[in-house]
């Protein structure tokens, strides 16, 4: 059984998270969307949020689960059974970054490979970042986010 | 009449924006160098300051007024009746961020078109963040600021 | 009178290139469409062909003109009286080689300024040298070219 | 049935080449390695010549197969039941260009997904071009080469 | 006499550092490891942590000095009579933020140049940051640590 | 005695390569710039008035010295005695390539260091290419040539 965790942060989920998990199910038997809890930095929505998000985004799609992990990326997949990592490519600022990290991670474990797949041109654009920036300014960030998901439902923490 | 937006933190002006506008100025019948500001943000120099060191780089310039705004960038736009913000290029580093926001912008408002130029190749090293660190350790940054900007009047806030 | 010539090898033209013009249609009075020919090259089209697919494509707009040129393009310009070189960005790629060319064209004439636009992201990936390789491998390339082009009308050279 | 088709030149395959699809077999049930035959192209080596270099380097391996093609990449697939095209990135400038491919690629059928894995970091300088360079100038390419593969044995066609 | 300054944060030091000084002592009579102090930043280890790292690194190497300064770089390279900054080049993110802080210090001084050297391919993911993530979560950081070092030794700040 | 090659086409010597070496020479006791000879390639300028054109340049500097070759890089340096190659780095393009290169000749031959400077802002954009660009379409060049240079008494072979 093919299982791969697709590991961020989430803060929230996006349409471009949302195309690429829906891409990936015909490489993998099961997708992990994993939260990665990181005790140094501030989030927007909360985790519980982000999580029902998620959720809402794929609606309880049989393949997909919902978790969060606060240890090493890799750590988290050996738990989980999972021999592959999912990432998304945008630009080549992505590409060094994600570079370096699935380099160190096969260097710190040599079953788990990370799998890239490219981000549709009409959603290369979405930044989690950019998208927080219009949320707190009381933009319209639902072009942005997934279909099913409705912004007015996320509590928003900051 | 053509208005554009130059958005920035100006933290401070330097050589490298005085330029840009300058040379923006055949393109357009109005520029205003406007301040976003953010609340999350810590700066080196007080709003007022940095609004003073634009206005003394320009010296009272017909087409050039300077302002500042705490809303979303196209929606201060929109405000002002300007259908272009201006940015410059400097590195391919540059490029991948710039294009993201302008095509985020572009998706929340078709109207407001970024139009880009390429900084000149003696003032492409110049990055305010760079600045800020050489104004902090007492180093001179006067070669990296307008000519007409005497550094020495700001009121340095950190 | 704001003239900028938008110059290329349009060998053929694509969506890419038609949705730039349009979209710089709002800050110039007009625009030259112009093939830069140049003698070492081979072109999958014909340069007449090439100009009757742009004009074509624009439909006799009354702001866009068709030509061809076979010297600088800065020297182009100046005999066309046009002040700007309009360029379209769509990778860091391609932001390197255009930075350098703008950069030297700058330093032999400070009166032609170089004007940038993003390629929106849905035409990003457009690459005249990939749909010529799809054209000749009997691929189908409309999806790439202008909506007014008819691309079984054009005389195949190659 | 998972079939990934790897398309190349292969003028030669090299071990950057044999480590990525080695990698790939956790991901496939059948990896087709597949020269892309282009008529305009002068190659180092023959078609026959590279082709046998390709199957020496992995030693009749259940799940490898090696062909070649004169078609778009996407319409061989189609003809292989290939549902996957496998790529590998090494640096930022592979990066842009392959984005380019294979969202051009999504772009015509959309059942053809591009996965990509990143080379290892101690093989990600092994260019093709640069090892034709060596194996011209009477250089030792071996290293740069798969280790079941022997050099001397290839007919040098340049 | 040659001497040349190696500047950062080495927090830790890693195994790309020492092999980046050890090659480059073919350049420089003199190598000063200096550690940037800068006052906003938080460290996961004390400075006199990261000296003592360095130092256990090169084992009393006689053309190598371990230091620490909280000045611009450049000044301090006045004040140790050095007329070279040593740097490593990894990846493309890394080339744009060197150019300009290269390109910075020309400008303020003309007399210290920055010689750059590639980091070996095999070293080139190490990233200082996220050698501190996989500390912080508990993980094994020793295959990208210098092999004199004993990572257990190092006091362990956040 | 530190010797460096600065290895290159120079199909002219331009501005870049002039401020490249000059620079340079505060590291090494003897640079030669050495033209490498490629068969299948074709050149603006005859190998006999590209060698002049460098000479000119640099007025015989005793520590600079002009030659070519048509092996192997390392196996040139090899032969002249030089530990060390010199290569100046533009843009993030450069560095790309120029980075594969120097790791497959370390790959080769451990002994041999490339050390690479960054180009100064203002001589950034001058790429050989469109110099030759320029020459051919009668522009001129003279701004982007060593001072000591006359293009006037360069053959033009093309």
């Amino acid at each position: 059984m093919k299982i791969a965790v697709f590991p961020g942060s989430f803060d929230p989920i996006t349409r471009g998270h949302e195309a690429l998990v829906n891409r990936a199910l015909t490489l993998f038997d099961k997708i992990i969307v994993a939260i990665g809890v990181n005790a140094n930095k501030n989030y927007l929505f909360s985790l519980d949020t982000r999580k029902k998000a998620i959720s809402q985004s794929f609606g309880n799609h049989p393949k997909i689960e919902v978790d969060h992990y606060s240890c090493l990326t890799i750590d988290y997949c050996r738990e989980m059974n999972a021999n592959f990592i999912l990432r998304g490519l945008r630009t080549s600022a992505d590409f060094n970054f994600e570079r370096s990290i699935s380099q160190m991670n096969q260097a710190m474990n040599r079953n788990i490979e990370t799998v890239f797949l490219m981000t549709e041109p009409e959603l290369s654009a979405i930044n989690s970042s950019i998208v927080r920036d219009i949320i707190r300014n009381g933009g319209n960030a639902q072009p942005f986010l997934p279909g099913k998901l409705d912004i007015k439902e996320l509590d928003r923490l900051v």
